[in-house]
């Protein structure tokens, strides 16, 4: 019996010398490309790479929104760096609101734990609203790229899971996008049609300057 | 203020016309092709096509392995079509296990809502196995094609939910695929390195012939 | 010199039967699928499919953003279907803006052809807003699925063609997603901090209910 | 024992409704796409689908170049529709020369199985040429677009199996593109820098008119 | 007023810390990767990455094919790294002419802003050509990694830009490809059937040896 | 005759500076990534990069499954890397078996160059069995990801090539994932449903532990 173990360790050997990569662990401190952060070393990787425990307790929602928004992309979860997924958290106290935003790298698949979801998106093509109250264990998805939004339904708080078909889908919050740069103001306004006061009065509330 | 809004309009008209496709709702009675199935005429989409209900239910877990996988794929969630992502609802009761299995249209991403599970995957280059006991809200990932599994690794229920990189990830189940079919025990034997008496074992418990 | 045409004529024939796709010119009449419209015969393509003659006169600029964006996408472009590239017209009267929008399928890229415009983004990771003025000549890239602009800068009439990454990238006008359909304007001011007055005047301009 | 089957058959049928696609089959009958042909009824898949007889046999060499290509390309090999991959067989006489040209969609990788040939292939980026004569059991990478070449190095009959990085790879063989067509002398010449005189002489031996 | 801009911040700053790859900057300094150019660090980036004015003068005419191609591919255009998009501009002085070429990695579509192009391109399946005289503001699809050629069809010098479905689209032009290169002179007859005459006076005029 | 050739080389010079990504050859030395391993520099570069003899010699047949796989994948053949294409040879003994294991990166095409092949895939999707005998000169595809094999099904040693869609596709076969390691006999058996004395002498033969 020793004999076949050798034997078949040697076809082992040969085989996976010249392996797959079935998946490239980000390490984050060597060069980012378009398709991701460099690999890990295979002997580095561990099944902690793998698994990622920042999504088990829930955000801090004493904000504005009352709302938070705990992703778990390829800077956080290294694992899933070159893989096409990835996850995010979302706590919605009451009355609490995930402000209209957009994904620019992926779509997204939302999933109701507890509470309830008034949740839409916008199509580009005509600009048609899809939009329903979502009770728990309900899924709805969003496609890539569409202004989309989510709002606590109920009285009590909400949980859901959300996840990307991208690693890094990004997320731009329009409200951000507008008021909280160096944007100047007269630019916003003549791209937008808001009001001059309506435009300060956000910048305030959110940062913006110029 | 009447001409604004027609004047407005018939810039909206023009470019919506020559629109984006921003979805491909399936219409499951149209041709399948590599891409998905085709779509469904807009006009004829609403929001339902993009919110699943039927993962609000646990499946049933009155058999063998105590433990029920209700999918969302595109088939019946007819929003994803194309957009590379879908989800499933995992069941285990106490003792439950969802089998080894591989999903070889894409990867997976996996958080536990309730109960407690151990996951694992076999990586391709080196055989090497990474596996964990999880907990609520721990997430874990499992790359395309390889070899994993789940199993309830506490003494409640287990409920988690999983999304895929894909629309139409596929399940490829080790036992139905080698067990519950008619490919000859001889050729399963000299593939599997398997016993003769293991072999019809399980194809008598899976229903497998030849 | 008869025997060699034939001869070779039969390796043509052989080889010509087994040959590629190099295009697919979009047959609009037949379904549509996530990756594109169905393909014309190859027998009823001719040049006229992969020229487009639209964008040779200006859109018109009588409106209230004093400017006009004619696409030639692959709904009016057939031509382009399947390979991941399309263009548009932009006219821009003195004082014409395009709106803040996004693209949710593609890159862009502008070339000014006569003129001066003022362009920017703003990328998702940090709000950091990316805008220059430019001159005749110039050319910018605008990343997939970000917020931008154009505004023409200077006093006279400015022209300039897009490409993008996608022949169907899609056009999301921010004003026209918030307040040319029926969102109702309690779920807008939730989700954009911004004011009745101003969701309701923007709405009125714009045509949107609820 | 009959409960445990029938209770893991209800599983098995519960996961098989949502299924991937793991392939899909060319129904060369139904409309094509820019991703491929539409897919056969899975009912009506064999295993025939995914075996193709056809490069048994070797071309007929006897023609002015003596080789032959003999494509299995999803035209005709079915089963490759979708899946990125395809091969063809190339016979070589003494003397025989499969001429410059290039395959649009995809890479090529050349095995040698018996006889010696001298291949090649030039780079766009600098104009260099990578050329060796290749030996039985010799591998070579030709990258996609770029104008490559086979040529039979020895004294005794070639044969070589090549496989694509697509299923619909495509071939442009240079001569028959510039010279078995009815694209005007003139054009040529202005564009080749060839003269008149060699390009009249092409054009008759191939039946380019104009 | 001063603690919602604090809440809102603390929000912003976790979610832009997990924030998406908007975009990769090429560092040319860096390595190289298959899928395009390391990334600049985010810091370093300004908006002058995402323009370029190096197509704002018209490349130099004065050689034997009156005609430039001055591109802007990933290169020079940094900003374009990972975006699946490019530029490139042509003039072509009376008589101008863009030799047959090809591009392996790209679509392209081209508009003519002044003057008159007949522009054309070999379909690889069946060798037909289409081609047809471009007026200003026609725009034409040349699909990828076919045959193509431009030529001033018009008695006053033609300006056209080209756009690419890749930031790096390569550019092999056929006689550079034959006759600018070592390729000895035989192989060159051999694979392409022109006379020894007629490739030596090529190679003449372009530099080749062997 | 000077003037052309210097006026054309200025040419020649100004695209090559900004010429496409025509390949990518590995350098093994730098940082992997999710696109496949860093380039080797461009003046580095030679033919030998291209192409690979390590195919020539048949693998070593004296072990248990009286088989072997020589791979050349992107590891071992360099010039692969970021083309999606790649090859193995299979070398049969009499009563040789290529156990049954997937590639969980892509698709597999088989071309029988001597002796003859059963071989066979199960589908995911109804478990669902294809199998054949082949002969000298069939070939055979094998859909990503999906369990299959190769029997030698003669009375002589059987030859084969195999291409695969990825330049790193995989492999991982089902009795190594197993029975190679050290993962626990105890979740084996719960998630294979195979007996502790089968699991047991398996982990005997491969080496496996735990």
């Amino acid at each position: 019996m020793i004999l076949p173990i050798l034997l078949i360790f040697s076809l082992l050997s040969s085989t996976s010398n010249a392996a797959v990569q079935d998946f490239c662990v980000a390490d984050l401190a060597s060069p980012d490309t378009p398709s991701g952060f460099a690999c890990k070393k295979p002997a580095a990787v561990t099944v902690n790479d793998f698994v990622f425990s920042g999504l088990g307790a829930g955000g801090n929602t004493s904000n504005i929104i009352k709302a938070a928004v705990t992703p778990a992309f390829a800077e956080k979860f290294a694992g899933v760096n070159g893989l096409g997924i990835s996850m995010a958290r979302l706590d919605l106290a009451v009355g609490g609101v995930i402000p209209m935003h957009t994904h620019p790298g992926g779509s997204e698949v939302l999933v109701v734990i507890s509470g309830s979801i008034c949740a839409g998106f916008i199509s580009s093509s005509d600009n048609k609203v899809y939009f329903k109250s979502l009770k728990k264990g309900d899924i709805m998805v969003f496609p890539r790229g569409l202004l989309h939004f989510q709002i606590n339904a109920g009285g009590t708080p909400a949980l859901a899971f959300v996840s990307f078909s991208s690693e890094r889908p990004g997320l731009q919050i329009l409200d951000f996008a507008l008021f909280a740069n160096d944007l100047p103001s007269e630019i916003i306004e003549m791209t937008t049609f808001l009001d001059d006061a309506q435009v300060k009065k956000l910048k305030g509330v959110l940062g913006g300057t110029g």
